[in-house]
């Protein structure tokens, strides 16, 4: 259904050309201050002409908070917020309607439902993830509130591996700072992400960059990689069997269109470990020092990402999503006609992102957020 | 919490070293043919003493079923079923109590609960697994009535990447048998792999078994990665943003402890695809042939793995998942006392599998078929 | 939370003094013919302003439907609908904030959520009610696909019991008619209702209205029993255990404010009769005639109001409901102040029904078709 | 389905003639001090043969606990229990399977499952309350920590109204002592109604006996009404919309088969009084005295039953529940004949209750523990 979440709820709704998207989030605490200032910033973050690599489409997503709000603050019933929409190109897209685009949901839609809003790929459409982000406004401002920090970051675009993710460079500098949220360390990555058009930290970001712009010029487009980073998750967030912490983690970020992986910690790699070098071992800190505590129990290594048996262990949550190339080309592809029953060929016209990486961060961060506050909830700790 | 499924609830409980471990099911139709023989038969594929590389605990495993039968078939009512626990080790597990194991969730349940049954494990324990392959045998059972086969295969070990998967040479198999699971050779599949102790039909599974048996030989452990097919499924199962089936898939297989990565498709490889690459091009089917009726809708490849924008498209689904070496090693580790609050060290003792790959996918086999009973009941289909 | 329905599910949001009210309705079929007008209709059944008997407040409640409808259908995504409040009187409410209205959830609030949106009672407002018939009225244009109707009527007003229930002449009538919901009588007794400014048929109608008029010279207010009826549900909907049809009603009831105490068939009248009186015993019909098919199953008499065991038996479901009097009364009551924190005095002003029965038929017949159309979705009956 | 509860579970299984009956509970908070007697009082408060209007069939109903304890306490996990069926009748049932018994489930699970457990009433027998009663007996601890009390007594047997209940001389003492459950008060009356056969504290309750034994006498049976009252339930629990703490009553109690009508505190009784009548006045405690320390907020009157608006009052919880007569009566009845298909008569044999409502009340205190339970989670006060 279009419902995310056990005790912190967002309901998602709207298509691409239809009147508006939007959110209601059941659950909310009460007395959290929020403003629309709040869920613009984020969306202003996956809005369309974030960068050189996203669709000129002008649309300005201004969001609208229409309940659960009184004097500033949440009043512990549910915030329905909406988007919108004004940028509609008024074009005839019934071509569409009979040939389906490869890789694309409209096939699929066509067959279930039997009725599908094909403009701008109706409900399929990259802009439902506004409700998304609108839900992930909110968690995030509840998280903010506990000092849990979420953010992401390309670390692969195409073949180009980027130079730095959470097990070198970045990890040495947040295992320093790792549960000190709110040092300057840290708002200063998220800071440079934004300013980054493809959110990197590589220093061979150009190679990255010259990639895509290759892919542009020959009409196609490229994925990628996101590793996606939590700090200061309490201890025992997560559920033994079945409300796993990386479970429901997996859940929500597969829940994103374009995700074909996930991966916890070592990932992948963790077949190739034996379990001596797997297992993360215990300590004690003995001598107190920064950011130890005296008697405070520590892991020598991460490699489990931060959840073990589906509990969060306190350290860093790491996690790494697969994101595939926009399936909207501009090159001819092969289809069918539906109407005439034959096979056909496709050149899909319009505006799509040559690549869908840096727009789709802020969505994986909001499902994350959204589903670190639901468990905080399950768990008594919000 | 301990039930997984919407219309097809699996409700799972018991501990390593209590009385009995089972589950309830509800949700199951009526009339359906059922007896004890059709869920030990899958109890038997993940049994402890399966292989060499497995546990020489002798549990006999034996299922009773307790309720929701009626003259052999299903009534539509809570099918309750049970296995006793027959062969716990008396001995003493209180050294466990004060020295958590690495890797292991002992401490995450101590912190988490204040009080952790550490006899075996307890509910962390692999026995618990019991519960799943209960509720993915009737699952099966009712997979296997739609002509709807599910099945895994072990495609590396530890570091030997195995010769044979989905994308090479099962796949033109397959691909030529795409969607007829009656025939012999997809039968002939999956009592090869049943025969074989690592599960896999990789020709080079000799040299997985030395690896597996240099581990052994230094008291350690390895892990490995498993694919897992499923074949026939209808199109329109999954929903297209917040019940996706691929997000449903990950979710159900992120719940088996040993899983810290689940692809689908081309996974982690589609961020080195282009787009014009990844797409899956449609064609009908002009002349009909041994597996294509005329008319038929067709995919020219697979690189969605049988679902696109959270709906099979009637395909192969075809899933990866990264399994973690056993943490339970006989290598001595690093962890702390929380009795004496001190660094300390560890040898666990007992039987343990150097690797967990072949005994797990059973398990990742019910959870796939409880996920797809799941949807196919919420698209009306079952 | 806010969101109610299983595989039908209506999510509702909003406050009586905020910028909107409205609804998220998931989990529509596709294809259903669905516009603002099949909508506005049921809205107008509950608009303030119905009757002499209904706060002169004018408010158009003028619905849009923002997502989920294209070329005039279903899509079967999310349908969202919002009704923009437009008569907000201005005025300080702040006399409330202090003082509580006994007999309202003003002090509930306060306590559990320590944020109250006094303004009209915020989310406590009867026209949160909105959200309700905006997914009552799409539920009902999926019965009315079914031939499956939903009415109700007020039978008793105060202390004046109406001449007319299922019991006596309506039964007789429905009796002759009880599966053919096209027919000129219930479409009549339906029209018949909605003229009716206290929405009954008894002949004493006008000993009730003088009974209101009394109560309201008096500065006092009202309640009643409705009694709500459902023809033609088909047999089989509703669980064994713990999604019974009746428990399902009575959530659905007791969902709704002013309503006290919910009974089903002969309801608290049962504990009079022996077994023998209540049982309802079976027959074939032997010789086909109007309503009756030959072999077919019937029921003598329909103690049960339609559920046994708490599936539907597929005759009349009749179910009646207990209204409290509008808790608003111009009297003056004895209160607490919070800010002084001493006994206080509290005299309400403002517009407020004198009886809110008329107006909460639509409602409580809202609620209704919503748990039918859930519970025939999981009988897959839809 | 057969699972009860958002984070406080039940999941109930088991047929009347099956091998076994049980509950699985889920989400029961670690470290509860839980024996097997714990549950075992309960279910002898419910067991056949409890006095001499209940059926003399003599089974034990000894539960076993199997999975979820440690060291005599809750670890958090599953809590799984069993009771063995030991005295099933194997006399041929299966004239009961062609000809459905009036007013019970037989005929409506015939139709809707196609697979009818006949033994015994399989799944629609009263054994299956034994899972409520596992699960309710849990509840109750938990609830007893809490200085919570839950129980029920008879207030009306047939057309016999008894001469006392919550709002007249009951209803005085309480108030003297409403929240001070641990006073021998409270004790007494619960330990005199276990002692009363008919569980009433009538002064009129030989009336009663005699009624029931005249029903008896003709082969027939008696049904009643059930008061519930809950002490000392803290102000805040249940959720203004769709989780109401009546709404989920409602539904918990018309979950039990027998139940045919819910009212909360004046009930049906309501709509005959002025607002100004049924309002709760408010005022302070102005001199601190027994039970209200200085500054406490209270209720003058207890008409809501201790619920506004879905959300608890903290004033005693007040639920009156009418039962029907058993359906299984010694009389001679008209029936159909499903293989003849013809009308036919029907003579039930076997052990009946004439009347079920004393044995009905420990399972309808169940349901309203696990309610409670439930919504205290959800409240974050357990």
């Amino acid at each position: 259904m279009n419902t995310y979440g056990n005790l912190f709820r967002v309901t998602v709704w709207g298509e691409s050309h239809g009147k508006a998207l939007g959110a209601v989030i059941d659950g909310c605490p009460s007395n959290l201050e929020l403003s629309e200032a709040d869920i613009q910033k984020e969306l202003n973050r996956r809005r369309p002409g974030y960068s050189i690599f996203s669709t000129p489409r002008k649309e300005e997503d201004k969001v609208e908070i229409l309940s659960g709000i009184f004097e500033g603050k949440t009043t512990g019933t549910p915030i329905s917020a909406l988007v919108y929409n004004t940028n509609q190109k008024s074009k005839d897209y019934s071509a569409l309607k009979d040939t389906p685009r490869p890789g694309h949901a409209d096939l699929n839609y066509i067959l279930k439902y039997g009725n599908y809003d094909y403009r701008g790929g109706g409900r399929t459409s990259g802009r439902t993830t506004i409700g998304h982000v609108i839900g992930g406004a909110i968690a995030k401002k509840l998280l903010n509130n506990e000092k849990i920090t979420v953010f992401g970051h390309s670390i692969k675009i195409g073949k180009i591996n980027g130079d730095i993710n959470y097990y070198d460079n970045l990890y040495e500098k947040l295992d320093n700072n790792k549960n000190n949220t709110n040092n300057n360390y840290t708002d200063k990555i998220i800071n440079d992400l934004d300013n980054n058009p493809l959110r990197t930290l590589s220093t061979n970001y150009k190679d990255m960059e010259k990639y895509v712009l290759n892919a542009m010029e020959n009409n196609d487009s490229v994925g990628g990689v996101v590793e996606l980073i939590v700090l200061n998750v309490p201890q025992g967030i997560g559920e033994p069997l079945f409300n796993k912490l990386n479970a429901r983690i997996s859940e929500a970020l597969m829940s994103v269109n374009a995700v074909k992986g996930v991966e916890i910690g070592r990932g992948f790699e963790v077949s190739e470990l034996y379990g001596s070098e797997n297992n993360d071992e215990y300590y004690y800190t003995e001598n107190e020092h920064e950011n130890e505590h005296e008697g405070q129990i520590n892991y020598k290594s991460n490699n489990s990402g931060g959840v073990i048996a589906g509990i969060s262990t306190g350290t860093p949550i790491v996690i790494r999503v697969a994101i595939k190339p926009t399936p909207s080309i501009f090159k001819v592809q092969d289809t069918i006609n539906l109407k005439t029953k034959t096979n056909s060929k496709l050149k899909i016209e319009g505006r799509h992102d040559p690549i869908i990486v840096p727009r789709v961060i802020p969505v994986l961060e909001s499902m994350i957020s959204i589903v670190i506050v639901d468990l905080l909830k399950e768990a008594n700790k919000i």
